[in-house]
């Protein structure tokens, strides 16, 4: 088999040139890294779980609307995605207070936001991911301000869609990180969601328990990580199928 | 002469209850801090020195139409302002790269902006003045939408003017902070620029040589800071008069 050319490699994926023009394929690792990556581990079957819940989310998102760049899932650990300019600003929508938020302002972890709350990061791992405002954006030219409100209505309607089907599966989505990129299609270019949608970007807490089912379990050294992204797969119905030849797919959790 | 009653001590002013309702005394102190009051100072004559700067700067704006709670300086040290409720929000507009920003973006200090950037900042010491967007201020209930965009007209007006003004005396307006407050008038209510403005709160660099003219020389020991700011009041024109009782009066740089 011949070695396809590796394109990007991030801290959770890693990007291959697709086979045919304007793809590309997207591999996901296991491993995990957190707080600007001064935390880095392995999750087993992490990859397995995100490539197949990512599969799952976008499809959905795609069937309301939301343009994204998922084309279809190759296998355990890869998918097939349409190539675009990622455009390199993360958009954390939040809805509960968690993470850096409680530390910024003070909020005691769990606290419902008045509102839902957008934040800007500018993606740079030498700067620290800084969070950035609007003015920064438009200023420094990562984004139009067209692009900044393409990316802005449908960061919120993700959100809209996400926080009605988690919650039909007992989750509250406490907040999410998603990427956007534009994608040049027949001399017109749109914005479009990219990345992955999975519980290494997305706080997602049990509706009763508020146990914690996301990458905070590795964050915080709670245990049980894999089993904690296992089960949001359960909940939503699509347990990975594991083949004889796979080691790595992770086990049930009885 | 009896004492007045101090309404609220920060760390570069005291406000005394005024004469008459809906008025303030601001006193104006020689101490200094920096870096969220981690180092502290005292520069001396600096309160005579920003008492007055800012009664200039902010009769000269009011002649521009911008609304600010100057009413008359009293004496050497205090002028009597205009009791507003301050919205806890720092408005920072920022032209040349200096500051926070350089690190935030790893930007060198002096680079010139694409455009000037506003950013705003929640007034609380114990969480170290962080930034902040226009979500967390709205959302938070900070600010109105409505209060949040009369703040950015007025802080661009003020950017206009003053860069303006500091430009016809050979400075370069880096950057500044301002401060807003709401006064309730007439059963109305409306946005007014309220704190100071001073070499305190603005950079200011001699537009030749880039020399340091406000209260990075105390951030950075750079030595000879009340010269600045003296400096700073001998271009406006407005050199405090020293009487013959006020020790505290600086001298003049020869």
């Amino acid at each position: 088999m011949t070695r396809r050319r590796r394109i990007y490699e991030g801290k959770a994926k890693i990007l291959y040139e697709g086979p045919e023009p304007g793809t590309l394929v997207q591999y996901f690792k296991d491993d995990a890294t957190a707080f600007n990556a001064q935390k880095k581990g392995t999750i087993t079957g992490k990859g397995v779980l995100n490539n197949r819940i990512s599969e799952y989310l976008m499809t959905k998102l795609g069937e309301i609307g939301i343009p994204n760049h998922f084309v279809r899932r190759l296998n355990m650990r890869e998918q097939l995605v349409r190539e675009v300019e990622i455009i390199p600003i993360e958009v954390v929508v939040r809805n509960i207070a968690a993470g850096s938020l409680t530390k910024r302002f003070g909020i005691p972890e769990g606290t419902p936001l008045p509102r839902s709350i957008v934040e800007y990061y500018f993606k740079n791992d030498e700067l620290g991911d800084p969070m950035v405002s609007e003015e920064h954006i438009t200023a420094f030219g990562w984004a139009a301000p067209q692009d900044l409100d393409d990316m802005l209505s449908l960061a919120l309607r993700i959100n809209d869609y996400l926080n009605g089907l988690f919650l039909g599966i007992g989750l509250k989505l406490v907040d999410f990180k998603v990427e956007f990129g534009r994608l040049y299609e027949n001399e017109e270019m749109r914005i479009i969601l990219a990345d992955e949608i999975s519980p290494d970007n997305c706080r997602l807490w049990d509706a009763k328990t508020n146990e914690k089912l996301d990458k905070d379990r590795f964050r915080q050294d709670l245990g049980n990580v894999a089993e904690a992204y296992q089960e949001v797969a359960r909940r939503l119905g699509i347990l990975p199928e594991a083949g004889p030849g796979d080691h790595t797919a992770p086990k049930l959790v009885q």
